[in-house]
């Protein structure tokens, strides 16, 4: 499947994934031959443009919502951007809230626009800890709501240590006491990890916004969608023509679009699929743990609080990113953390919140398993990873 | 080259282009292969990394720029949007300025991007009118400078009527003025629909920012870029991870970017295509003017002032949308203006601040030829057109 090297065993899915064949075939008329604008009267248009509402009812049918609260957006970072900054300004243009509240870890995408925002633009941010564990107490967030709170955002899933957060609960809180204030508090998602392993019902949630992005299940890269539900207050990021309800402009990437909206419907939510993928994990960790000497797991220890397909390893005194550069060289795939800041050579900030030592960070190594994943690849990686760690503890002198 | 009919004639260039053969082929591998996360240490992100900074290079290459100096975006509009309020917010908060300077015919990505920041960001806004051509006064620009003029922002050339504006002779006057100024003035230009057919040489422009954009010229839809020239300052609009030099975060569009530099590559700015172009487009006037009676050309007379492959028409008693639909059934994708609006029946603001009354301006109608239109399409067009407009005629009783 990979040009690059046929050997290749790649088990950073949590990076990023190849488009399922299936999706690509859906896609592929898009360029050459359905290449309308959706914003056109004539045919070629509407037939783009009804490609386009395809996208959007599949999509709102699976989220159980209605396809008017479904935006189209280039990638999950512009929804979550348009997220935070959407709601936050239109609820301080109408004087009705200017405090935010999120987690530390958080991707990027989130965290750097909540202190962009507090930081330029009056807003004030609460940053509820996270455990050990890298889980939010749901009570917690609940001390932190002020009168004034106007969104709160937190990821369902954590892309490196695969943390899964009690949105349902943290939902349940927001709404009781949306019950009784005037001004409602908002509840935003970033749902980009957990839209493989996770239910997606936005109102059994309690939510008002998630963000889903396409190349995380196996769709194309430069697609993502913000749900909006009806009623939430909220300014575009970028302004222009009348496209995805006047809320996102721009023409409409229809490949990318009709991408998304199949790369979510062949996503299979199963007991069946999770345990399948918990049986590879489980044997990637017991064999980590069991053949690689100052080895430990980092994130959380119940099944129940972890997507099926991440798990998150330090490896005593061995640098994160020359294992990486070293496994690759063995054939694997693998990373530090989130692939958006791995050529910058900063400790992670989940494991940090987490509570690790610097050198704990440093030395961490996350494992993220795809639906193409075979036994066979988790046995190569245990026999290999051993002898590149024991390796890179001679050249440094451990 | 179209599954929705083979007898359709496109003659909607201006709204969107299909993806050249050539630009598809090179953006094919990176769906299913070649899918790595461009920020990934290994191998596979290596290359990934590698096709998006060719890509850069190819385009920095065109445009006489630094590909330090590209930025990735997913359109048009984004570019706009991060040109205006990227430079404007920068400024401000540096207190270097709080005045724009734009036209009333600009596109609505950065039209209502200006009159957004100038009512709720507190910019003051300069629109210089445009003749009757379509065309902007260099001198009405320089007039409209003040002390605290932080930015420039005037298309390269209209998509609606196919004006070019004096680009290179405002610049003159603002690099004029930059020399004695402490606080610079930045120059931005849509160059979206002059891409097909003008130099985009950035320092022979003397812009500073640049927006382009995939699907006009025979790219994929869902990429664009802005070339921001070395020491502008500018912000983000999209926070996250370090993409593109830490000015729009989020998973690089591989595929779309490699696609982005495959299409600039595919131009040929020659005197010779221009020339094939303006044949066609000639005889689409003059059969248009002889064959239908009431029907006058809108925008410039001169050929040098506008596009080779624009032609606006205003059609005495005959409702642009109905002439559309209309001649959609007969066969042609044409449009009555910018696609971006073109569901929205609004009279297009390009023929309003050109002068033309509302009744004429709700009676045009956009023919924008492409690199695939023949003759003998332009013959099929002026032999129905007639016959479709007074039938029309006759429906409204005039």
């Amino acid at each position: 499947m990979n040009v690059i090297s046929d050997k290749m065993v790649y088990l950073d899915h949590a990076a990023t994934t190849g488009v399922d064949p299936r999706v690509l075939d859906v896609m592929l008329p898009f360029w050459k031959e359905r290449y309308g604008n959706p914003s056109s009267l004539y045919r070629l248009g509407r037939d783009a443009a009804k490609a386009v509402n395809g996208a959007r009812e599949t999509i709102a049918s699976i989220l159980a919502a209605n396809p008017r609260e479904i935006i189209f957006t280039s990638c999950g970072s512009e929804s979550d951007n348009l997220a935070l900054r959407g709601v936050l300004l239109a609820r301080q243009a109408a004087g009705k809230g200017n405090h935010i509240i999120t987690t530390p870890i958080e991707h990027h995408a989130v965290g750097h626009t909540a202190s962009q925002l507090a930081s330029k633009s009056g807003f004030e941010l609460t940053v509820v800890p996270v455990d050990k564990y890298g889980l939010v107490d749901p009570q917690a967030v609940a001390d932190a709501i002020r009168d004034d709170t106007a969104l709160i955002s937190i990821m369902y899933a954590n892309n490196e240590v695969g943390s899964i957060q009690p949105i349902k609960k943290i939902g349940k809180i927001i709404a009781e006491i949306n019950k009784k204030e005037e001004h409602p508090i908002y509840f935003h998602t970033d749902a980009v990890q957990a839209a493989n392993w996770l239910e997606l019902n936005v109102a059994d949630l309690g939510i008002h916004l998630l963000t889903l992005s396409g190349h995380k299940i196996y769709g194309p890269k430069g697609v993502g969608i913000l749900y909006v539900k009806e009623g939430t207050p909220i300014m575009p990021l970028i302004y222009g023509g009348d496209q995805e309800w006047k809320l996102r402009a721009g023409t409409e990437n229809t490949a990318g679009i009709v991408g998304m909206g199949a790369a979510i419907s062949q996503i299979r939510h199963s007991k069946v699929n999770t345990l399948e993928m918990l049986k590879l994990k489980d044997k990637l960790i017991k064999g980590v743990l069991t053949n690689v000497r100052g080895s430990k797991l980092n994130g959380p220890k119940k099944a129940e609080d972890q997507l099926p397909n991440i798990a998150n390893f330090s490896f005593l005194g061995v640098e994160g990113e020359s294992l990486v550069i070293s496994l690759d060289q063995e054939g694997f795939a693998v990373s530090t953390g989130s692939a958006c800041t791995s050529t910058a050579l900063l400790p992670s900030h989940v494991l940090i919140a987490m509570g690790l030592i610097e050198l704990d960070a440093h030395s961490s190594l996350r494992i993220s398993l795809g639906k193409y994943t075979t036994i066979a690849e988790i046995d190569q990686f245990i026999k290999i990873l051993p002898k590149v760690i024991e390796k890179l503890r001679k050249i440094s002198g451990r």
